[in-house]
Order: structure tokens, then C-alpha cells, then sequence
């Protein structure tokens, strides 16, 4: 049983500010070589972390982030690939997929931790979606390396891969990409669950992931499923259509996947995210965020899921989090999840 | 010193469906005795509570609310008064404030708890902040009976009164309203608040809010002041533009607050929402959410607050919740809370 991080064509670099840039191909021989010919200022991240007094949770101060690039045209997007005289944050004419760091980073510097922007391809009109299953494969390398080695940088405790698509859930790039915020500290919506899974182990005995996974898995919510993971509608959805995907066993995260099964995980994870796509008949605007297990305390939580949700409730119609949601953190759901669910089986068939 | 809940016009009425309607009005000597014309299936509320085993939290299920009322026009407007062949919500020909349990409410029924429906105005153009200082006294008035009889419902634990003004927020009515939301279990943030004064109290032997606000008062993040209330951008907000305004001293509720500080709380509360206004020199979506005391543990926390915020960032840019504080509640505010506060002193020249 091979490491997912022992395969696969990787190429590092530096960009002119200083900033790394590595390039993960889906088969060796391509040469990312090239170099960053523009003359950008150092690079300075300026973040600050706050602690809210009232609930106890920390805010990052990012005011420098206020003039980033928001860009949805092709000519002049910084994640194309450079071109004579149209340099881009890559500096390669062509590449599969590339990761670098954010050069407006709500993390970094004196805060810690760190900020990374995925490119999913070089071409500016793909959606991952749509994108074959060896890019899906170099897509899961690629985030497999970079949560190894930003869960081994100082004080990170949280390694979370993200993708925004969309601009109604605020892509400030329509180029097909996510981001990584390596957290230096436990984000309030992990720090319950580790609370909760706590709670779990000592009252049962085990892992609290591994039971809900099995009762989902067996379940009326069922999206789509291999022998190895399981695509549901949590019982408690936040979301009119969220779907959660988690493998059967405890898998703390990308980086500790056996490499026979990253294919099949990102196959599935393509699966579901088409299964958006078909729910209303166009592209979805959708989060994909993959909780991957606390670095630092893996003996009560060592099992990965990875939730996806749109913001839509009904064609033309969206999930606004109102008052109830972003004040007082009440969620309240408008579609039942199991009947979430079988439109998303449904939608499956459609595709 | 007389209670808030001693003074004023109040008449209480019933919908054909059997819900209550409730009218304040600024002074005695209105007649709101008008009947529903309306032949009103029976009321029967169908939320469903549901726990996240994963994060522990409480999420509403509530897919009757699908289909709910979604107008931005006058003609049909359920909030106006009812005219000949034109019934509404509100039977009565005129009104200066009315309150009626929510025909679509999240809340109610097996789950507990109740949702209500204030309407600040007959007049389906105007806004809280346009109010004269009488109505908004009225609307404060309206607030604290609504406080005091919610919180002695069975099993209610939190009594959270809110307004979502304008679409980009989610209202789904232009009329100016707000609601209330007797929650029959404790929201995420009230929980977590509850915890930091516990904390605090266990630590420090003194209230949590009072230390915060007595801090705030006098540093560099006010916005505006009266003897009694301050208003402020809180040192973590989490949102570019967010104010916070509180007692001086520990008031549980507005139930609480003694009368004669009524009307000064309202009029500092409508001169922040017209600051608002004036940020981007135009009206701007805001949520304004009244975070009373939970119901059950005044021992450890009674100190009300009030979180005003726009989801704005800049004129024309808007604060998304996008993965970062949607999946992992981690929030990243663009503005530093010195210079939102800043703009907001400036703003209030300017109204």
C-alpha cells in the first residue's frame, strides 16, 4: 500500500516576490521551469488575530486584503498561464495544476500559519466538475502534499481545504481554483466538533465519525457510495442541499489516504460535485470544504469528511443567513434532507 | 422609577386562523378591535428539531416554509393594513405597531418556542431609522411586552428579537418589520457568550459584558454615547461595518429597562441605524439583533447587547460568508474596527 504522496510529478519554484509556487502534473516529463519576470514588492503578509471577548473565538483582521484582484474576465486573470508580455502569478505557459501562495493572505506573518491558492487548470473556463479523472487524482496529490507539509509548519492546527465556485458565494476569480488556509489556531466549527468527538470516545468508546458515517451509510440519505466512501445528506443539514462525503474508515486526512484509493475518493467527490450541477439544470454556486482531522489532536479525531453546499434553496432562489444564522448561529433549513436527498440521486441520473 | 411594561396603548386580537395579533400604538385612543375577513386554513406550525451530532448544535428543519409569502411590491403586501377587499395580516384600517405570531414560522408547534412578526409601521415605504422618536419608543415598548411574555412561555430559553432590513440580507419583505424568535434551546453564540461570562464571572468575580462595554466606553471605537448606552465598533468584529450598543450598566432585557431610559435607548438605536445609512449614502441591508439575556441564566449573564451590521464591505462589494466563515465559522474582516469606527462618527455628521 503505497503513500498518496510518494506518486507523481512535482515541480517547486519562486515567485519574484518571494512567494512558493509548485506545479503537480498528472504525468511526469513537463518542464514548469520558467520564471516569474515581473518585479512585485516583497511580499508582506498583514494580518492581525483578534479574540472576541463575547464568545471567545478569534477574528482575523485583514484590512490589506480590501484592494485584492477581483477579476472574472479571462485577459487579465492571474491564474492563466503567463504569456509573452501578460505575466501572471504563473510564471509556466502551461500547467495542470499549480499551488501557490496567496499574495493577499488573511493568514501569515506575524499570525502564523498560512494561506495558499490551487489552481485546478490552466484553462480559465473549466469547473472541476467537468475536469477529467487523472486531474481529479493530481488535484488530490496535490492537496495531499500540501497538507502534509502545512501541518508541519509552527502552530498550525487546522489544514483546510476549500473551494468557493461561484460568484454568489463570493469567487472573487472565476478561474477554476481553490484555496488552503493552514489555521494557527482551531476554528470554532472544528473546535466542536473535537468537543463532540471527545464527548463521544468517552461515553462510547470510539470515533464519533465513524459511527455517524456507518448510521448515514445505512441510511435513508444516501447520495452516492463506493466500498470505501459514502456521499450523504447529514440528518441535520444547515443547507437546503448539502452533501457530506467521508470514507467508511478513520482517515485523518488527504495526506494519510492509502494512494489506491485517492482515484476513487476524487471520483466520487467529481460525482457529487456534477450532481450539484444537475440539481436546477445549471452551474451551482457551491463551497466544497474538506475537514480534515486537528493536527494536533488526532488521539480524539482522526477522521476526515468533506462538506459540500450550495447556496441556493430553489431555482432563482437563494439561502440567505439571516439574523437567526449569522447572529445567533441558528440554522434553520427549508428542505428536508432526505427529500434533499433523493433529488440529489435524482440529479445523478440526470447528468 | 416605572417598568417599561406599566405604560402605553396595547389591544389584543385574534387572526381567523387563531393566531394573536397585538397592537401598540403611540398614544391611548385608537380603535384596532377591526375582525380577519379572512377564512384562514387553521394555524398549524411543522418545524422539526434537529441535533448535528457532530457539531452538538440544535438546526431547525422547516420545509413548510418554501412556499412563504415573498413580496417586494405595495399592492400586495400581507404588512399593510387591510383595506375593503384587501385583506391582510393586520385587520385593522390603521396601526402604529403590530405583532402576530408568524404564519410560517421555523418555530412553534412540537419543536416550541414561537415566531412573531413586528411590523414598525403602516406606512410600507418608510424605515426604522426615518421613524419619529415616538414610534420608536413605541417599537421598544412593543419589544420589551413581547420579551417578557415570550420568555414565560414553557422551554423558552432565549427571546431574540432581530430585523433583516433589505433583500441583499434575505428579507423577503420590503415593509419595515422585524421578528422575534423564542428559541425553546439556547443558540450556538448565546451558548458560547454564556460560557465566556461564566468563565469571566468564575475568574473575575464581576459580569463579562459589564467589562467589556466599561472598556469599550472608553477607547477608540466609539461611535456614539448617551449617559446610559454606548454604541461602538467591537475590537474582533467580525463584519467590515458592525456596531455593538449596550447599557452602562447590567440590564438583562428591555423587559428590564426602567421606562424613563426607553426612549433614550431608541433614539441612540435609530441614530446608529441612520449612521449606517450614511456610510455609503444610501440605504444600506443591515441586521440589527437584540442579544437579551438567556432566560435561564441570569445568575451567570444579564447584560443585554445589541449587533448591528450590514453585510457591505465597500460601496457596491459585499461581506460573503464564504467557506472560511461558513464551514469553519472563522471569521476574516477586511476593515479594521478603528477605521469602521471612524466612518461611522463621520457618518453620523453627515445624516
Amino acid at each position: 500500500m503505497s503513500s498518496v504522496l510518494e506518486t507523481g510529478a512535482r515541480t517547486a519554484g519562486v515567485l519574484s516576490d518571494g512567494r512558493e509556487i509548485l506545479y503537480f502534473d498528472d504525468e511526469p516529463g513537463h518542464d514548469r521551469t520558467a520564471s516569474d519576470t515581473r518585479d512585485l514588492a516583497p511580499f508582506t503578509p498583514g494580518a492581525e488575530l483578534r479574540r472576541d471577548p463575547l464568545t471567545g473565538q478569534p477574528v482575523l483582521i485583514a484590512a490589506h486584503r480590501q484592494t485584492r484582484t477581483v477579476s472574472s474576465a479571462g485577459g487579465d486573470c492571474p491564474l492563466c498561464p503567463s504569456r509573452p508580455g501578460h505575466p501572471t502569478e504563473v510564471p509556466a505557459a502551461d500547467y495542470h495544476v499549480a499551488v501557490f501562495e496567496n499574495r493577499f493572505p488573511s493568514l501569515g506573518g506575524a499570525v502564523g500559519g498560512r494561506c495558499e491558492v490551487v489552481s485546478f487548470s490552466a484553462d480559465h473556463d473549466r469547473s472541476v466538475s467537468g475536469l477529467p479523472a487523472d486531474r481529479l487524482t493530481t488535484i488530490g496529490r496535490a492537496w495531499a502534499d500540501r497538507t502534509a507539509a502545512l501541518s508541519a509548519l509552527p502552530g498550525v492546527e487546522q489544514v483546510f481545504v476549500f473551494e468557493n465556485r461561484g460568484a454568489e458565494v463570493g469567487a472573487t476569480l472565476s478561474h477554476p481554483h481553490g484555496q488552503i488556509y493552514a489555521y494557527p489556531y482551531l476554528p470554532p466549527v472544528q473546535a466542536a466538533v473535537l468537543a463532540s468527538a471527545r464527548a463521544h470516545r468517552a461515553e462510547h468508546g470510539g470515533c464519533l465519525l465513524c459511527s455517524v458515517v456507518a448510521a448515514e451509510a445505512a441510511g435513508p440519505r444516501v447520495v452516492a457510495a463506493t466500498d470505501d466512501f459514502v456521499a450523504y445528506v447529514p440528518e441535520a443539514a444547515r443547507w437546503p442541499y448539502e452533501v457530506h462525503l467521508a470514507p467508511l474508515a478513520c482517515v485523518p486526512d488527504l495526506a494519510a489516504l492509502p494512494g489506491e484509493l485517492l482515484p476513487r475518493l476524487m471520483a466520487l467527490y467529481g460525482d457529487v460535485l456534477r450532481r450539484f450541477d444537475g440539481l436546477f439544470g445549471d452551474p451551482t454556486a457551491y463551497m466544497a470544504c474538506w475537514h480534515q482531522a486537528p493536527v494536533l489532536h488526532r488521539a480524539d479525531l482522526s477522521h476526515f469528511y468533506v462538506q459540500m453546499f450550495t447556496t441556493r434553496r430553489a431555482a432563482g432562489k437563494w439561502k440567505f443567513l439571516a439574523s437567526s444564522e449569522s447572529s445567533a448561529g441558528a440554522f434553520i433549513n427549508d428542505v428536508s434532507p432526505e427529500a434533499a436527498a433523493a433529488l440529489f440521486r435524482a440529479a445523478g441520473d440526470r447528468s
